[in-house]
């Protein structure tokens, strides 16, 4: 223990005479059957050791008050915090301090490897190391920028476990690379040839999809085990059985310490093999779609979160053309905690460009960057019409024409702009007439434009449903192109659990003490009603490819799209490796309604509603109270919360056979021509 | 001319050598078929005084002009102006300035009478008078609370021609009462003996109603010709035939000039007649609800104005306990418009408390007035308890059993609390102890709240659909006892016509210049879909009871309610006149649907949602095209128009199927005990 302190702590832990304690609380807590819960055994050795009570008292105390505050949760809780008070104390230890400082004790460390940018190592690390004090002013980025693709420099090593693969079990499915909430476990196909090099204990195995095994390819699942969280949700999704060992699946957890320098080096290599082609990749598999390169990794969302799967989901699909309004929230503070960011790019440096706005504006925030792309876009097409003849006008006819309907397009087009901008180099060093040359310069400042951008408006249900719902009602009835992505826990998560208009009738949470008695806000139907909205409703752990389908229908819809997706939560009070499992049962209760409106289908003669599940079976009761929220009002106030249930249950059933209605009516078409997008201005298209 | 002029006016005349002319510019605008407006008119004699242009320079870009802004309304509507271009000159006449002051002439006067209050003469008066810097500031309430009631002391004299009733004809319906938009008809029912002093003018029929007949009671209506604008809509509405004068009926227009004097003398007399007992009143027939007292009486809103009629029922049912939270907008300013106000008080000094906030945050200003009337309340109803043994039992219990369901529960609770004050003054000069003083002093200054308020939160659409929405989207989730009114005129009438969320697909407003692409936003659907908060769609010109039951139920539930109201608006470009039979052909067509969603009915096993209305039968066209917001783009944009009006013949058809759908489903039954309001605290009633 000494040794591992650096020289600047222990000449102050010398010098003050203090005493120091360890204790392995991990152990303790699991021993305990708490898993990785270890703040009652924390709470014991603070009144241990900081005798503001007597020891005896305080202990009375602590177990007087677990009674009190776990007791609504059920007896088994109780008894296990009580066991782990009962052996904290013999497993905390005091560490001899030597008279002198350590003579191979090193400095405190800057914790970014020297192989990393200047600016991460020397700003952001100093940052890291606590030394942000000493960092100049003119060290930082003047206009407010900041690099992406920081987290990943700052290797945490949280999980005590984390999961294996088993390259012969597995069915390679993808499913633990789509729900994994950080980013850490991936698969590629490769040429057999890009395993020469590759160390001694990396994985793979002879590709199993048709497509990629009439070609001999090999597949790898690479866990970064530094950045892994050890949430287990992958285990629990692995639909692959070992037969020979019924316990395991294809993906296991395992201690990550005895593997930690062995998958540090796998996961350098695997991140070393060329990405697949992404114009080869059928994005209705889980097993292609997962081989696109995440642009969110390592995030410092809870272990186990709902919420980050459908971040990670976008940036895989449209993340190299994304801009992303970001409100208040986990989201947000997950997305830039200071000094970094998981937000990154990839190897052509193309990434999301992404900003926080506040709860109270973020739908407007995002509006904004729709109209000043559109407006730069717009003004960029006049731009290449009027210079078309000394651009070329085969060049000029093709970047105004060019459709960007799929990523091919986009592709193409990006190579046109490159061009362009080489052509535009050269006729800035000509002999253009002074406005020609004005034009050529305000070209090559917006001239990136013509490319299409993703505009993603993202946040919680505390802002969508309740603190930045008049913006977002706003920005729904405004017919412009961009998507919104609600993640829905149902609840005020990174503010401490207070209820929000989308928390369920009975659900307990703060300022809903005795269960919320009015019925979840229905924020689809509310938006269903513009007729011209874009509307998904989803839940990855009841159907991942009617998520990726959604995503990819609401970024293609050329208006307004909301995407309202079921993020379990640990506020839920559930286990959170079995969240997604959970999200099925959810479905299929009928508490979560899977669906999407589509308005363009309106225009081809059919109902824009489409539900993408089965009547509800399960009644309520058997879901709800699997989640603390519920189970908590059960005990506390028993009739109160059989009422509660059975209007929850009704609630359930006005709601499915309406929505049913709604799916099954006919619908008058419009004008022949398609539905009206509605838009008040018209939207600038590069076409 | 010259002697009406006051003496400092003529004094600067004379002093500055100005020049002063007249012209009868209403004479010229009627003649020339345009009715009251005068701008062209007084734009030509601009030009011709001003000489800015040459005088037939300037005539002819008049001309010009007139057929570039008109020209989209129709070549009807251009040549009545061309034609008050041509007259105006002719009318314009010099005043010949004589060399001194007219000795008899006065000084600029108070136009408050003696009779008024002190602080409406001295204060209000002064501003009035333009001499609002003469008055100190220790005149003005240092607490910014401000006398109400004081409209009615400015007698404006602006209607050229004023209704007079034919009480030979009139069959007694109260119609032209409800739809007043300035509360300047007034009627009443009284013994024969109450006439013994009326003036020779003044005008009176045996009541035809049974109820009154029986008691040989009389019937009056009488016009506050002072106070009047000359809108006509009393005589559109009026159902009465003069069968000796077809063209005639129970109300007519007529020249206000020769019967003003007369008129004052006979309102003022007819205000000293007693109002009938309110608790006899049978509020679903018009004639008897329309005896209760208006408590908002004159306001500024324009001649014709469609909102002030709804907030005027208002007060007649609820104004003497009536708390009122007003949006900024057409309401606030013509609620508000200093120095007076036309909200009032009765005889009994009781009438709504009202106050004007942001648009951005109205809603939770109102939703406040309800958490401290409830806190208040139910502080009285502790101390009530606390300090019952002094009060005595009988009046405690009496104070905290009463129900207040209706107006007479509420009348006796009143005469209760009256006793309770009188007792507690009594108390407070006896031997109680200190605590118990301490709570007599608590109770005399929260007593007033143990009887019922009624919480009104108001706006208009670019409030309600608008700015506002986010936090009246969250005060209707808020289960908390309040009213919400919403006077939809579907523009933000306010500011000069801007396009709101709830303006109709295909009508031209600011915003949206090529007809509004996107349909109106279902804010009544969207707010039933929260199941516990009353909603009403109401027209009044449609179906004048329909209005008066809304106002009552939804007073009565104790939850959220919302009344949409339909408010024509001269930014529809309609003949005003006749804007409450318009909003009848609305309904007709399906553009407006009347409609009651009551969540109570759930508990009886009843649908909540109630259509008030047959299938719509006429074409959206035919409405659509009375009104000129429309009509220009079928000029202007022929195909845009057409195309937009079969879109919006497809909104009310699909709206129509949809709200037939809703009202015709089977719901499941809650909890066989009624519907749960949803309150997130439980309301404190004094029961």
């Amino acid at each position: 223990m000494w040794q591992q302190l650096p020289r600047l702590v222990q000449d102050h832990i010398i010098n003050k005479n203090i005493n120091v304690y360890v204790i392995n609380a991990y152990e303790v807590a699991r021993n305990a059957g708490m898993g990785g819960r270890i703040n009652t055994v924390m709470q014991v050795c603070f009144f241990a050791l900081a005798n503001v009570l007597p020891r005896e008292e305080a202990i009375a105390q602590i177990k007087k008050y677990i009674r009190k505050t776990y007791g609504k949760k059920g007896e088994d809780i109780v008894q296990m915090n009580i066991k782990a008070v009962d052996a904290a104390l013999d497993h905390l230890h005091q560490v001899t301090i030597p008279n002198a400082i350590d003579e191979n004790a090193g400095d405190i460390h800057n914790p970014i490897p020297d192989t990393a940018p200047a600016f991460i190592r020397d700003v952001l690390g100093k940052m890291m190391a606590r030394q942000g004090e000493d960092i100049p002013v003119s060290a930082l980025p003047c206009d407010g920028t900041y690099p992406s693709g920081t987290a990943k420099w700052e290797k945490r090593n949280v999980a005590q476990e984390v999961p294996v693969w088993d390259e012969d079990v597995c069915v390679q499915c993808g499913k633990c690379v789509l729900v994994c909430p950080h980013a850490v476990i991936r698969s590629k196909v490769y040429e057999e040839a890009a395993l020469t090099n590759a160390p001694a204990s990396f994985k793979s195995a002879p590709a199993k999809d048709l497509d990629w095994k009439k070609t001999n390819l090999k597949f790898t699942i690479q866990v970064a085990a530094e950045d892994c969280t050890g949430c287990g949700i992958c285990v629990d999704v692995c639909p692959a059985k070992n037969k020979s060992q019924p316990k395991l699946k294809a993906i296991n957890m395992a201690p990550q310490l005895p593997i930690r320098e062995q998958e540090r080096e796998n996961w350098d290599y695997f991140l070393s093999i060329a990405n697949p082609d992404r114009n080869t990749l059928k994005l209705n598999k889980i097993s292609h779609q997962q081989m696109q390169e995440p642009l969110f990794e390592f995030s410092g969302a809870c272990a186990g979160c709902g919420e980050t799967p459908y971040i990670k989901l976008a940036t895989q699909l449209f993340g190299d053309r994304m801009v992303v309004a970001n409100a208040t929230g986990c989201s947000s503070i997950y997305g830039g905690n200071l000094p970094t960011t998981p937000w990154t790019h990839n190897q052509e440096g193309r990434g999301p460009a992404w900003s926080n706005s506040l709860f109270e504006d973020n739908a407007e925030f995002g509006l904004g960057f729709r109209v000043s792309i559109d407006k730069q876009a717009e003004f960029a097409t006049e731009l290449v019409k009027s210079l078309a003849s000394d651009i070329g006008e085969t060049l000029a006819t093709g970047i105004l024409t060019a459709q960007q309907k799929d990523e091919a397009d986009i592709f193409e087009q990006r190579e046109r702009v490159a061009i362009l901008k080489h052509r535009l180099g050269e006729l800035s060093n000509s002999n253009l007439d002074e406005s020609m040359q004005a034009k050529v310069t305000m070209l090559q400042s917006v001239a990136d434009y013509l490319v299409k951008k993703s505009v993603w408006i993202i946040g919680g249900d505390g802002w969508a449903y309740d603190i930045g719902y008049g913006g977002l009602d706003h920005v729904l009835a405004s017919g412009r192109n961009v998507n919104i992505l609600v993640m829905d826990t149902e609840v005020y998560s990174n503010t401490g659990g207070q209820a929000s208009k989308a928390t369920p009738r009975a659900a307990v949470a703060k300022f809903a003490s005795g269960g919320k008695p009015s019925p979840k806000k229905d924020l689809g139907l509310m938006a269903m009603t513009y007729g011209n909205v874009y509307v998904a409703s989803v839940a990855m752990g009841a159907k991942n490819e009617h998520s990726i389908k959604a995503f990819l229908e609401a970024e293609a819809y050329e208006g307004v799209s909301l995407i309202i997706a079921y993020s379990h939560c640990i506020a839920h009070g559930i286990n959170m490796t079995t969240a997604m499992s959970h999200q099925q049962e959810l479905v299929e209760s009928g508490r979560w309604l899977l669906y999407r409106y589509h308005p363009d289908l309106v225009g081809e003669g059919k109902n824009p509603l489409q539900l993408d599940m089965r009547s509800p079976k399960l009644p309520v009761e058997r879901t709800m109270y699997q989640e603390n929220r519920f189970k908590m009002l059960a005990r506390s106030k028993p009739d109160a919360a059989k009422k509660l249930l059975k209007q929850a249950q009704n609630d359930v059933n006005t709601r499915w056979q309406m929505y049913q209605y709604l799916a099954a009516r006919q619908l008058e078409i419009g004008n022949g021509n398609g539905h009206s997008k509605g838009n008040i201005e018209k939207e600038t298209t590069v076409n």
